[in-house]
């Protein structure tokens, strides 16, 4: 008896022990359940960041990259930058009575997204010269952060910007605290992200990359303005996200977290260095609290990426084992 | 007698006083004069990081982009990246017997100067290929770092990253010192700057913003890189500034520094904000200790730029009067 009392008592303390040894940084992330991943993210910050061990990196190395649509918010029906697009054609249609015949507007107006895709990509352009060129920079902006303040979802009816996932506001909080610079490198227009990532994210205007439109400064009557052009500038997908980090940020990334095939090159990018390194992938396998896609999906299409997951040593993240919160409040 | 003395004392008293009373900040410029100059740039720096005061800038908005050549350091007797150019033709000319008869390589290889510029700008995006494309991105940045830690300059003979201004040295720290991002906004190439830009201004690679060429990834055998392409992706000069700022930076800066009229569209974006902002024009009139040189000059054109700064609120620093040291060490 008094040697099973012994045994347990025992157990007891080695639990407490080995609680009591967990890195500190385990409670910087409390929506993520404990378990393997968690372990991995925090073993990786742990010894990247530990003065003279042998995987230590010093501070100005320390950059991080997340990808935005599907990564740290949703991007389901749609992304929300299309979101954005179509209600501003709706909001400009009264100016414009032609595109009740024109395509894409027709198909816009009408809600026929069969029509909006067939319309290809020279309908996009038409749609992204008409919603997000014509106008100078600080006006863009404005449009833009005007949207997302009042955008609603059309499943859940709440605002975009409270659907961002807690868990991943907690990892970059975590890393930013740990002295790495954390960046966005996405998809989606630079212009469109800027106005509201520090307010949402906590990540600066200057650490958000994306794809982006030709723009041109003018001077008229002494007041100069950046003027926005119906022109595509650099596309921030696929391999054009390694470019675009080279370009911005200009050192390869030790950290990488996306969800999608559009994140491959990113992440193998990230992780091929000869330094200690990090790749994750959301996957979106929570249809019950969020949405349940991945190979086949039109937006945030995973397949490549989850294949060569493993043999890449990159971590896939379950929204629904690894998360236990999906919003922050 | 005493009288005298009492008056020398007096005066000792109000001197010390008179010391102690200046802003702090007066001491992080010490290779400044006392001046005007001085004056305007510590004046501007309190106002906007007083709490609570009518001028306050929250840090976020702190901005501060520098030109590099001429401003933080020399472009005479030619632009530093050129004469790294140069140095390449030279270096692999012997892997290319043709270039012997083929210009813009036949005028370089022989020193005529007016040859190379009578290629015009074929000639130069020529050079540029050869010298700055078909290699990786690690491969470049290997390449001019290399370059930079030996080669000199042909009047002084020293490394060219010894001959930095120091005065702008010193109001890069005090900037970043009182919460401002300093930024390279340079029409010199980004990828050029990047390697050492940190070491010698303790400005890191993600702030640099520069002239480009275009980049592709590639992933061969595994080893995934990023490839220079022999065609230019944007020229970071001029009316390009601004623009440069909108993709990299994404916020108006509330201090821009240059010192040709390469700088004159980023000094008007800058100062033509609505809130205060800074201007100013580095120039260069000290032929004895640097070069001196302002409306002819073929490097560093300063005409409108200075013509206009009175009018525009700039500051323009002389070099011989305002500064008392021009190199560290």
């Amino acid at each position: 008896m008094s040697g099973l009392i012994r045994m347990i008592a025992t157990l007891a303390i080695a639990t407490v022990l080995s609680t009591a040894s967990l890195p500190a940084s385990a409670d910087d992330l409390p929506s993520w359940n404990v378990g393997d991943t968690k372990q991995r993210i925090t073993e990786f910050v742990s010894k990247v960041t530990e003065e003279g061990g042998p995987d230590y990196v010093a501070r100005e190395d320390r950059i991080a990259v997340f990808d935005n649509d599907g990564t740290l918010w949703g991007e389901q029906p749609m992304y929300v930058q299309l979101a954005f697009a179509l209600d501003r054609i709706k909001t400009l249609a009264p100016a414009h009575p032609e595109w009740k015949d024109t395509e894409p507007f027709k198909s816009v107006l009408s809600g026929d997204v069969a029509g909006i895709a067939a319309s290809g990509e020279k309908g996009l352009v038409e749609l992204v010269a008409v919603t997000h060129a014509g106008m100078t920079g600080d006006e863009f902006s404005k449009t833009a952060d005007d949207w997302i303040k009042t955008a609603k979802h059309p499943k859940t009816g709440k605002a975009y910007t409270t659907m961002v996932y807690q868990p991943m506001l907690e990892l970059v909080s975590y890393l930013k605290a740990k002295g790495f610079k954390v960046f966005i490198v996405s998809g989606g227009g630079i212009e469109f992200m800027r106005p509201w990532t520090e307010r949402v994210y906590g990540i600066s205007r200057e650490n958000v990359v994306g794809s982006s439109i030709k723009a041109r400064y003018e001077s008229k009557d002494g007041e100069p303005a950046i003027a926005r052009l119906p022109e595509i500038d650099f596309v921030d997908d696929g391999p054009g996200k390694p470019v675009g980090i080279y370009s911005h940020i200009g050192r390869r990334p030790i950290a990488a977290f996306g969800n999608s095939d559009g994140d491959f090159e990113m992440l193998e990018w990230t992780t091929s260095g000869t330094g200690p390194s990090f790749g994750l992938i959301v996957h979106h396998d929570d249809g019950d609290r969020e949405f349940a896609y991945d190979r086949q999906s039109h937006f945030g299409k995973l397949d490549r990426a989850l294949s060569e997951s493993q043999g890449r040593g990159w971590t896939v993240v379950s929204m629904k084992n690894d998360w236990n919160r999906m919003y922050p409040e």
